[in-house]
């Protein structure tokens, strides 16, 4: 296991497929000895950045995903319920996760579990700095200290660079995932991770 | 097996994915006793009522769904080659596709596939009715009907209803499937279609 084998995953803590492949990409990446690089991005932004409109502002795109999307739990066996509001700003919790992460990764992955599931298993706001603070709280992390990493500026600038490397490295949606060089969008591609994964190629 | 139950397949000509699922739907649904209704339209009706951007109109959506596709093919273990041209206008074959399909669905079936592999697997600008004529000589159908059947007012009628159907039943992307009621998008759903027509539900 070492760092060049490294899967890296591109989310947005808003984004709902995103939510269901966080909940399966370690599992997959442990059976082949690979660990995950977790990159918390801003879809806004990329969207911005592409021009096109969000699948959201899309009528019937946006129905369609709201049933796919809960299909799709269902056939990933992940709990799942849709949020009253949607979509939503992720900015707190994305530096949140980078503060952390420079700290300790893997109290950064259990924050960043417990987000996505305070978003999609308990319908709770996590746009709002008081929710990521109340996440951060029920894991022991400093809420005065959490306070001021969502505002500091290096933070800003640690998501702001993460934006830019994602969308430098042709990520348009997510969940975007990197293995060994090869782009995958979307949890629907699981499979055929699986199988780049298993066969060394695809 | 009765009508009530047959699957409905939408699709363009020119769609790469929805070629991918022309090789496999009706297979799937012979397993299940079930048929499938064929119905071409044209994508670029569909994105223009939507107003969103076609994915080869944002390029890195565009290289990743070439690099994709490719991919894609080789999971599903469909032959595939990128054509010169794309993607390009569907008009003559789809307007064939519904003249022929109005004396012999049997005859219909094997045009699309033609059609579609001389697109996909032979790099033929099937946007030309020469080409579209040459498809239907292969397989006895008589160049000076087809000629007339593709230029016929009731023909160009039956495209845009068919395009206005897709429309009103939500239909945004190709290929898109109904069964029983559920929609799917993509040929990357068959692992989901196969659950509903194996279980009743999913």
């Amino acid at each position: 296991m070492n760092e060049a084998s490294a899967i890296d995953f591109y989310f947005d803590f808003s984004s709902p497929y995103s939510y269901l492949l966080s909940e399966k990409i370690d599992t997959l990446a442990g059976h082949f000895g690979r660990k995950v690089r977790w990159h918390p991005i801003l879809l806004g932004v990329v969207f911005q950045h592409l021009g096109g409109k969000a699948p959201a502002e899309i009528p019937p795109k946006r129905d369609y995903m709201r049933h796919d999307v809960l299909r799709s739990a269902r056939f990933l066996g992940v709990p799942f319920q849709w949020p009253q509001r949607f979509p939503i700003p992720t900015q707190a919790a994305a530096r949140s996760y980078y503060w952390l992460h420079g700290q300790d990764c893997t109290l950064a992955r259990r924050f960043a579990h417990a987000t996505f599931r305070a978003m999609f298993m308990e319908d709770r706001d996590i746009s709002s700095p008081d929710a990521v603070l109340d996440i951060g709280a029920s894991l022991d992390i400093d809420r005065a200290a959490l306070t001021n990493a969502i505002a500091a500026p290096e933070m800003k600038d640690k998501l702001k660079l993460a934006c830019a490397d994602a969308i430098t490295k042709g990520v348009f949606g997510a969940p975007w995932v990197i293995i060994d060089g090869e782009p995958f969008w979307g949890v629907d591609r699981l499979p055929q991770m699986e199988e780049l994964l298993t066969k060394g190629k695809i």
